[in-house]
């Protein structure tokens, strides 16, 4: 392609003002902003008035624009604009995680048919290039593991909890007087926004159509000041974590829930409003990116390194989704908890697989067992029962790449 | 491309045989070992007989063989097999670090003149994809520091003595016993290794072709209990870093040196044999990536995953080298240093353009303060003195891209 981009940009919120003013100053990436499409045109903006329209069709069916950059937040005028787009043979940049993982088999369809990219790496942990190393690089290597802090407002909170030893209600309080949390923040601190994210990784990771309804999710609501000084005095961290691991039958189990990680573990040391993603693999075992997810130019970052890759006619090839050994996904599989919970709430122990602790008190009790995610969905999915899930460890030491190979051990050349 | 790739393999060491094996167990990559480069010809080896020869030559030459990939020792015959492999017009994937920080300039044009492609992931941080993101990710970003830790070996050995209190030569026992340092380490705890993986980092980073030698640097070998004790006390962790900063003046600074990082810098956080590379760029902030930087199947990971951009035709562009306002490598600026020495050492204070603290002791004296790099390469190389670096803070605070843009602060969307 290398010839100059013509870019329809798509609101000029945030991140779109952030977009703008990044290309207005790299001259070298020699892409323009032909139009801006916006909700309110009356609004004072700090671009051009000319360049402004409240008309997105006047964007879309314009035939200089060959690159469309999505940056509005309602997920289904998004998608209708994105699908246009496509249909118009345009290109198109989106950092809608809502939109993408609820239509993205449609979308990659419709890139196909009409041979344009779709190129989206500001949706999942924002300036973190996880979908850009998942697509070029996890392409040889066998990977085991993908469990992620992906959402910055709740690990915000959660890093205050942990640190000042705050209550829920009071470190949700201090996130949103910080900005670091939004004044509507459901969709973070339910755990939708990390789900939708996880549907993505799941596409990139194992070529797995999931949709964010299909993936077992806990927010962070019903964390209690007893299950925080329950991690406090076990040496543990409270995270969010969006989790997909596979195992030896090339079965994958993914979640979003709020997991206790030993302080040694590489995301119990992600803080604050940053993001983090483990990748544990065959050949290069862990790897560990972290970043900020957010904010205006950490988004713009990642868009605008999307913009620069149509410049060399880059496109996600979604090669896991081809492979001859396709992975399954699984609903049915068990996790080891702690479940806590006032005394006068029911709680059927017959739900458990195994009870490894019991703890009983006015204050608050406490299970620790192993149970099926089956039976956790149904049972306890409650607000006023508190899940914390630990980590399996090894679920997929099974897996069979290397398995008439012994010599992985000791190795010595560390150089 | 995407057609079969037959393999020239030089060299079957511990990463070449883990290549061998994984290209083995891969059939979906589409790469074949045809033929194998070995020194001792006589030697017990775990692949077919048939594929062995111990003349080089019978490798590059054949016509059947489109990828050579060099995974010896010893950096000068690893050049002349390279430069000839690129001459016959063959793809070349390397992991030989010394070679390419010394002769890189001139494979590059080798390169590009027989429209072939080089590449060496494995090179740098083994399995830490660093380069293929300095290439793609960094060429829209403008990058402000790299700063990595890049040896394994000497950060296991500065770990132990970071967590078990153990002088040096007690830590590199250690190491050496657990197979994480090499009997004759000289290359890794004198900052050699590291020092030629931060002149490759140049070239990508700033676009700079810097040779190892002019980059100042000190290993680990002269720091004493004195300087781990001073560290513990004040809250820091002694790790060498290979640093590369940009000023504002598109002046970029380089040293490998032992620093104190405060306990809660992201690489004080990397621990044992990892490797961790901060990038700190003006859009994306700080970006963390830590994985195993060695190793048998972390390195062939490395150099798997080039052999399989191959399939693409993927090559470094080194946009960076053609920039309009290219960078400067400065050998005059200014470290805050901690230098230890016995008392009947002879410092010239004279030497320091500040001085913070002195303290004499009988048993160690130290004096911190602000050197010029020139004066502290010239006096206080020798081993009996101790530098250790406290890195700078904001050194390219004032860089040029968005200063008519002050909405940097504080964002709302955090999702």
């Amino acid at each position: 392609m290398q010839k100059k981009i013509n870019i329809g940009l798509i609101g000029f919120g945030v991140v779109g003002e952030g977009v703008y003013h990044v290309l207005q100053q790299t001259p070298s990436l020699q892409a323009e902003v032909k139009k801006i499409a916006i909700k309110h045109i009356h609004k004072k903006r700090n671009a051009p008035a000319e360049l402004f329209t409240d008309d997105a069709s006047l964007v879309l069916f314009d035939d200089e624009i060959d690159v469309i950059v999505e940056l509005i937040d309602d997920a289904e005028i998004a998608y209708e604009i994105v699908k246009t787009a496509l249909q118009l043979k345009k290109h198109v940049v989106s950092a809608n995680k809502k939109m993408i993982a609820d239509h993205l088999n449609e979308l990659i369809a419709l890139q196909n048919e009409n041979k344009v990219s779709l190129l989206y790496e500001a949706a999942v942990c924002g300036s973190i290039p996880i979908i850009r190393n998942l697509e070029e690089y996890y392409d040889n290597d066998l990977l085991l593991e993908i469990s992620g802090i992906v959402n910055g407002s709740t690990n915000f909170i959660l890093t205050k909890m942990n640190e000042q030893g705050l209550r829920f209600d009071e470190a949700l309080h201090q996130a949103q007087e910080l900005g670091f949390a939004e004044s509507n923040p459901t969709l973070d601190i339910e755990g939708i926004d990390a789900v939708n994210k996880l549907s993505i990784l799941l596409k990139h990771s194992f070529g797995l159509p999931i949709l964010p309804d299909q993936i077992f999710r806990k927010g962070i609501t019903s964390i209690t000041s007893y299950d925080n000084e329950y991690a406090c005095e076990k040496g543990y961290e409270i995270k969010l974590i969006a989790n997909a691991v596979c195992t030896h039958n090339h079965e994958v189990q993914a979640y979003v829930l709020p997991c206790l990680l030993p302080k040694s573990h590489a995301l119990a040391k992600v803080k604050d409003e940053y993001n983090g993603v483990l990748l544990r693999s065959k050949l290069a075992d862990e790897q560990i990116l972290i970043g900020k997810g957010a904010g205006r130019y950490p988004t713009a970052s990642a868009v605008v390194s999307d913009i620069s890759a149509l410049r060399f006619a880059y496109r996600y090839e979604y090669r896991k989704s081809n492979r001859n050994k396709p992975y399954h996904f699984s609903t049915n599989f068990e996790l080891d908890v702690l479940i806590s919970y006032a005394k006068e709430t029911t709680i059927d122990r017959t739900d458990f697989i195994s009870i490894e602790e019991r703890y009983i008190s006015d204050k608050r009790c406490h299970l620790k067992g192993r149970i099926s995610v089956q039976k956790l969905q149904q049972a306890h999915r409650k607000d006023e029962v508190s899940v914390l899930v630990f980590p399996a460890k090894d679920v997929n030491q099974n897996s069979d790449l290397f398995e008439n190979d012994n010599e992985i051990a000791v190795e010595n050349a560390l150089r």
